[in-house]
């Protein structure tokens, strides 16, 4: 803490300096110190390095929180099973060289029990992960205003940039859509979804797999990555959904929830003027529920 | 804006040569320049001219914000009628000696139509006001909190003061716990009802009573006085809430909604180690709808 409010400082006393060294020198804007916040539940693994090393090569000084938020899981889903790794992951942090580290107890998040005001998602939270996750996106729109007001709002307006993995494509779409409605004053920035050498997309719940569905569990980025290859080589009409979501059904020890081709702004069919189009899935592989996304124009 | 810009620049000129002049001073905490925030729909009237007074004593800049908020209006409401003067009340403000004035558009406000994403009020949201008009409170936060966002967090962290007038008592109980639910970091400051000298709580939609109107619409604050002497004099026990209902209603040209005495953070039945019991009131006179309340114990 010591050291990121010394960097803080430090670039906002340089700023300073420079600034009144020559007083006939044409203003310039002035250089402030920006901060780089990546909001975690923990188990950390190499897509959130991939976060935290996007925020360090932007920012002055970069903020970290881990907390399992109780708001976005649902009766029956593994809120308590969730991988807790505190001292893996602040070692890990060290060694990223993470300025801020925030790991709140339940208690300090919540004082007096769950809130009473919350952020609302609305429709695009009722869609794909939040049909299948009721309140899901309500919960972790409620924690990641909350965690803005906390970590972020400190550096100032306009100096905050929060990254998140786009994975979590409906996640990234309502939180950008969040700081717009709200007028949060910082920047959100998706990065890539990083993949294990098999393709698997990087996930904490990853570790509930073992060997056989992890086995599984690839037929969903291969899917992904011909329905993209078709995109790419035939366009979006020559995409054969149906035979994609037959290919995931057939797997064994596979369900397939859904698979569909979506504006990943808006979650409906793309349209002709829609920037992207992408394809998203979400599959159980034994307990275990696993999401996972590719651009396919 | 550039002055109030200048005085911010200068209250923090003024705190960095105090804090350098003297290398070897105990360190002090540095004072920095504060912001007061006024939210209004305009309108203006002597209640308002209280909460800037407030604010202009309280900080360095003092910013007030004019938007008829469609989000806080049910349909059917008075949306279209609420009265607008925003020539008169920019003149009243220079008067008042406000620095920044925010009188944005409706497309400023909501580009691309209402906010998809949304403050949700719960269950205090669902009650009295927000039992009589559904999403009002919804509404209402999801507007301040904007506001908050653009005004007053350009101030930086824990430097602005937000201030509400208590005959909205509900909306400055949700706010407050908006921002507590939020770690919004500001501080709500609640300003005591300002009324006519016939005891009428100032209100915009005043504007909307006849004088026959206006004399009968005396009864509620008249009323809600009856009940604080009773409350004062023979404690909260010794408060007929039944005969003041009564009172209410067998006045001609009045309708009474609800009368209730509660806790006036959670709109509950007050407890025992409740801090105030609040008597409030919701009344129709002709067509206009008019709110009341006061501390009985």
């Amino acid at each position: 803490m010591g050291d990121a409010e010394a960097r803080i400082h430090a670039a906002e006393a340089e700023t300073l300096s420079a600034h009144r060294s020559d007083p006939d020198a044409e203003p310039t804007t002035p250089r402030v110190a920006t901060l780089g916040f990546v909001p975690t539940m923990g188990a950390l693994h190499d897509g959130h390095a991939t976060l935290i090393e996007r925020a360090r090569e932007q920012n002055d000084v970069v903020a970290v929180s881990i907390f399992v938020n109780p708001l976005q899981f649902g009766p029956g889903e593994d809120y308590d099973k969730y991988p807790r790794q505190p001292d893996e992951d602040l070692a890990l942090l060290r060694e990223y060289g993470v300025d801020i580290v925030f790991i709140p107890e339940l208690e300090v998040m919540y004082p007096g029990g769950e809130p009473l005001v919350r952020v609302s998602s609305g429709r695009l939270g009722t869609m794909f992960e939040g049909a299948a996750r009721p309140g899901h996106f309500d919960g972790v729109l409620t924690v990641v205003n909350k965690l803005f007001n906390v970590v972020v709002a400190a550096a100032g307006p306009h100096r905050g940039r929060a990254y998140f993995g786009q994975k979590d494509a409906q996640q990234v779409a309502l939180v950008q859509r969040m700081v717009a409605d709200f007028a949060i004053p910082l920047v959100v920035c998706p990065v890539a979804i990083v993949r294990d050498d098999d393709g698997l997309a990087m996930s904490s719940r990853n570790s509930y797999l073992d060997p056989e569905e992890r086995k599984a569990a690839l037929v969903l980025s291969r899917t992904l990555a011909l329905l993209r290859e078709e995109g790419l080589s035939r366009g979006y009409a020559g995409i054969d959904v149906d035979a994609a979501r037959e290919r995931i059904s057939d797997r064994d020890g596979v369900d397939l929830e859904y698979l569909e081709i979506v504006d990943p702004k808006t979650f409906e069919a793309p349209v002709e003027n829609s920037e992207r189009a992408t394809a998203l899935a979400a599959i159980r592989v034994g307990g275990t529920r696993l999401i996972d996304n590719m651009d396919v124009i």
